[in-house]
């Protein structure tokens, strides 16, 4: 029921999975008559085995608080796809709703990773010569060294899932790329990343690093992951606008410039955010998948591959051995 | 001497600009015969009234730290540039180098306005609307409150500068518009900002705002400010870099390709930072201003340009007003 566009694009990217995945199976929740009403007769026929609406009639908004969601929106679409999840009926969650509700009853219900300080949400982003794993998107603030660990090693298991490599470069988001830069948690950080065993420390990294591909995972402090995803988004979204808005006089030029903006969309769909839609919550005990609130059906489609990915991949109990691992060291020293 | 191309993109900058603006005069820092034999006996004999070439050996690296430039290397191109202008021969200061090496030389060369507690370095960008001042854009980490305070004023005087509004609208960035939203610092600062009667305060806004014109000027931390700009030039080079190497097959679409091509390079110049070139570093006695390192000969002349706006606009003598005022208010408090 999240999103901008709510079952309107989430229902129609139902169908299309199902239609590409013959092997999954899919639960939607929301108020039934709602639902029903965006699917044909036919569909209801031919997906009747595999998609199963599951009636909820609360729903959370957008003004809804964290803390609001989790004493009293259990029954919602949200609280009851996540319960479905902790109870193991399904192996991954989808949601464009609201983000701190999501997160808040994603640990309230599913608890957290045993070792786990604070859950992060992370997201692969598209690079020049592949993708790369930026995390913390906003799920906390005032990050200390230790919290950025981890995330590091919770994003080398989010990135694998993604990138078919071996040995991932880990970089830590900061002012510039000379030791002495940044804040005192960040060159805090660089240090317990240097000496991690489990970690190829490729040093700092500046915003635009995110996007050359000369790193894998990117770890940073909420407040700098959201601001740098959102920057990022919006001088995407600027640079359609001008496109769209520059008249050009001449029919001929008129001409060329709607074929030319034809191929400019189908460029802005490789890097903009929707064709890389879908961050983890990682930290959690199930896959969480967040979809950006402004998803068309297309981008939710594509968060919910990344979804099946996550789930393919066992993730979540990845996660857990990654922390397994990192809690046996750092008792050991 | 800076900048990744060095007097190769500012010469021809120089010339562009004296031929643009017949009645200004330049001073150009740096080894003699390097710069002359940049320029034709033609441009050297109808421009040399005005042009004046300041013979420097000395120069400044990328790797020279802060301090090393205030101790050693005041002889510097770009310490003898700021020497000219903290004695009154020159009214704005363009570079390209080494942007630590400037913060420092500035502050020591031409000192800070009475009351500025930071000089922060800060830049319109481009928006849907028109266009927005961003600061700090690195220059301080971990600011206070009073910091983004003193921001928030330098910040209206220089957009004034660029936008002819009389009400500027200041935000905060932050990870959210609500206003339980951020750090204590950034929370504070959105309370002295609703207090000040010189701030028209617009509350808190996302990274995308940044490039939507809601607002007039965006006020950050340092580190915040440099990974939204960074991040947004990052995504605007991997979009370039997409667009030329997605290869059609057909002929046909090969042709509407390469006139794609060129209508998106018109329309990035209309949004990228070149476009936009020229940070201002303000809370200095001088107008000072830093060319992006990467600045081709086209971008280092907008800079010049941002530099005449500034010097044209008196922005400097400006800013020490707007700060008498507010130290005047907060003394009254």
């Amino acid at each position: 029921m999240g999103g901008d566009l709510g079952p309107r694009s989430v229902v129609p990217a139902c169908v299309r999975f199902l239609q590409r995945f013959p092997g999954a199976e899919l639960k939607l929740f929301g108020p039934h008559d709602l639902l029903s009403s965006l699917l044909t007769e036919q569909q209801k026929s031919s997906l009747a085995t595999r998609l199963q609406l599951v009636d909820c009639e609360q729903e959370i908004t957008q003004e809804c608080n964290p803390i609001q969601a989790v004493r009293h929106k259990r029954d919602s679409s949200m609280g009851r796809a996540l319960q479905a999840l902790a109870d193991g009926q399904v192996q991954a969650v989808v949601s464009s709703g609201n983000t701190g509700a999501l997160l808040a009853l994603s640990r309230s219900i599913l608890g957290t990773i045993d070792g786990v300080r604070r859950p992060a949400l992370g997201k692969s982003v598209p690079t020049e010569r592949g993708s790369c794993f930026l995390l913390d998107l906003g799920a906390n603030i005032g990050c200390s060294a230790e919290d950025l660990l981890q995330f590091a090693r919770m994003g080398i298991e989010a990135q694998r899932v993604h990138a078919d490599k071996c040995e991932l470069k880990v970089a830590l988001l900061n002012i510039g790329a000379e030791a002495h830069k940044g804040t005192e948690e960040i060159r805090r950080a660089a240090e317990l990343f240097e000496s991690d065993p489990e970690i190829n420390y490729a040093g700092f990294v500046e915003g635009h690093d995110i996007f050359t591909g000369c790193v894998d995972v990117v770890v940073c402090d909420g407040l700098l992951g959201n601001v740098a995803m959102k920057s990022a988004e919006g001088v995407i979204r600027l640079m359609g606008q001008k496109a769209f808005t520059i008249e050009d006089k001449t029919p001929f030029k008129r001409f060329f410039g709607q074929l030319a903006i034809k191929l400019l969309r189908k460029w802005r769909t490789q890097v903009e955010p929707s064709r890389y839609n879908g961050a983890s919550f990682l930290g959690v005990k199930g896959n969480v998948i967040k979809s950006h609130g402004g998803a068309s059906s297309e981008a939710f489609y594509r968060a919910m591959i990344t979804a099946k990915e996550c789930a393919d991949a066992d993730l979540a109990a990845r996660l857990g051995d990654a922390m397994a691992r990192l809690q046996a060291r750092v008792s050991h020293q």
